[in-house]
């Protein structure tokens, strides 16, 4: 990236990806172009539509060309007729693990005017920081006498300390720059390989930070914490099962998966991060105006503070924030019309 | 067993498990008694206490002693000196796989008096039904260059086909005799291969079950579900991690994890099954008065209702039922005295 032109890869992909990904567009270009930065987008058909017509999933030559931007921003992908595993083993798994993105980050925040199923959430504002790139996630299983009475399927979660520790080292950092509590999510006390390299990984690079306090809860705890008192929680940092499972919670805590954004970060800028909301395709509600983009709005957020634009990324937030205190009491909007807020909210401010 | 007499092995644990036992048992006896039926407990030194002094944690004559039992009532186990996973692996999980306990019966249901974190909970009522002697739990993994920068450790999931067969299958006949919904839990778009085997055998015995419709979650998108609309559950089936993980939130959700009883069955009876609370050790309480034995007597019911004692079971449940309605309005009350209101209670019905 030069400092005026940012190249994004725009996978829409299906259902309301292809509603909601427009409208983080418009909000993007709204924040960045009073600070001088021109948005150059290249569109990737890439989802269950090309897989219907073509069969292919994410070539060798999709890979190369995405490398070539500065991020990629990501609607949804799927749909029911696509058969399990295809499109997230094939496209999105393989994004990820391809432009190795072992940051898998994850904001929760509980904002003013959202409703959340819990009667008394208190003051929610934690970030999960998931590991992206290893665990029971890279695809190493197999299955013998398979479709007889005598089958045997494995799945294998395999953990590197390279893997953790720079994920660690990531989520320390984060800490260290908001409110110093760092907690990790593992089940050491079954999972007693793995569990052992978090753990020592987390001692050891903790011992770097001594003013990041750490602590540990199993990852089965860890549901009885988050719905009892999420408040609690700074920094989680997790391996990518018990990550999925986390913010997919937390998610729903803090007002449902209509507002929960994703990074798939790769901090060493080796290769574009790639940053989605955290929703599905959702077709049955797609094409009708009805789905909220405030995800992907929010995952916009994430990429500009990943490239550096702190300031648009914070615009993008407030503007968020004021928009759903506003529709708490107005009532609800389509998805166009949030983004026409959003983009009015950003550019005013 | 012959129909007058109970042998029941007791480990009472660590911690409160020391006082929420002997509440249980004085239930059990008080709900067995009318129907002619004597209890003989078999105290088991097991846990945190004879590891500190033996280094033993549980010996072949220990299982071969607890197998001659008809049942197994266990507290807790564990304390903070005990290093993570020595009694998980070498206790409860040797338990449970030595007895192969293929179901862990995990029932949830939110009953008048009980205050849950969720906002609006509606009418909770599921089983969950977790796989107990497969998958990541099976301890098949290791680590490689431990304690250095380029360890890699792993943990291998193993799923059988008969393994899961036996486990959904019972689950259905749950189904069948409840409500007539199941769920099947799992990841299968990224776990693909544990992942089909899994759906395929819920097809196939799904097919012998016509009066039970079946439905499907993945495991984070559950933790949505949960807490936005608990009451569509009915039983719900998943693997052992899956399970653990989810019948956590499942206790938080339905009071607290002071209420959520477990069975470690295994209904051939070939093995004694185990009876046991969801809950820990809970050092920081212990001796104090202060721990609710409702899930060890809840797991008492469980204990009942799998010997074949259905209206003990259903005598004990009922008069939990009314003890948590009564605390509601009257205040809550020490360890013993939950046992005397309990034991009151099973006695005059
Ligand atoms: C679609 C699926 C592969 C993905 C995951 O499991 O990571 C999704 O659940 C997510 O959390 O982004
Ligand atoms: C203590 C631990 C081994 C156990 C498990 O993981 O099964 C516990 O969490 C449970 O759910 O009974």
């Amino acid at each position: 990236m030069n400092d005026s032109t940012l190249r994004l890869a725009v996978i829409e992909g299906d259902g309301i990806g292809q509603e909601v990904v427009p409208q983080g567009l418009r909000v993007l270009r709204a924040a960045l172009e009073p600070a001088g930065v021109t948005v150059e987008t290249t569109p990737f058909d890439l989802g269950a539509g090309r897989w219907h017509r073509t069969g292919e999933t994410l070539t060798d030559e999709d890979m190369s060309r995405l490398a070539e931007h500065d991020a990629i921003l990501l609607g949804a992908v799927g749909d029911p007729q696509v058969p399990s595993g295809v499109l997230e083993r094939g496209l999105l798994l393989k994004l990820r693990f391809g432009f190795d993105h072992f940051v898998n980050l994850r904001p929760t925040r509980l904002v003013p005017g959202v409703s959340t199923p819990l009667a008394e959430p208190g003051e929610v504002d934690f970030l999960v920081v998931r590991e992206g790139t290893e665990g029971p996630y890279v695809g190493n299983g197999g299955s013998m006498r398979t479709g007889t009475p005598l089958e045997v399927a494995t799945e294998v979660s395999l953990n590197t300390a390279v893997g953790v520790e720079r994920v660690v080292r990531y989520a320390f950092e984060q800490a260290a720059a908001r409110r110093g509590k760092l907690t990790l999510v593992h089940k050491h006390n079954v999972l007693v390989h793995a569990g052992h390299l978090w753990r020592r990984v987390v001692d050891e690079v903790g011992a770097e930070f001594p003013g990041v306090s750490v602590d540990y809860a199993h990852v089965d705890a860890m549901m009885i914490y988050l719905v009892q008192d999420p408040a609690r929680f700074d920094v989680i940092v997790t391996d990518n099962l018990f990550g999925d499972i986390v913010t997919d919670l937390a998610g729903a805590i803090g007002g449902g998966i209509g507002l929960a954004a994703s990074g798939n970060i790769n901090p060493t800028g080796a290769f574009p991060s790639m940053f989605e909301p955290v929703h599905g395709s959702a077709p049955d509600i797609a094409g009708k105006d009805l789905a909220d983009p405030t995800a992907t709005v929010l995952s916009v957020a994430l990429l500009l503070d990943h490239l550096g634009h702190a300031g648009p990324a914070q615009k993008v937030r407030d503007a968020v924030e004021a928009d759903l205190a506003e529709r708490a009491s107005l009532g609800a909007r389509g998805t166009v019309a949030i983004g026409d807020a959003l983009v009015a909210a950003v550019t005013e401010r």
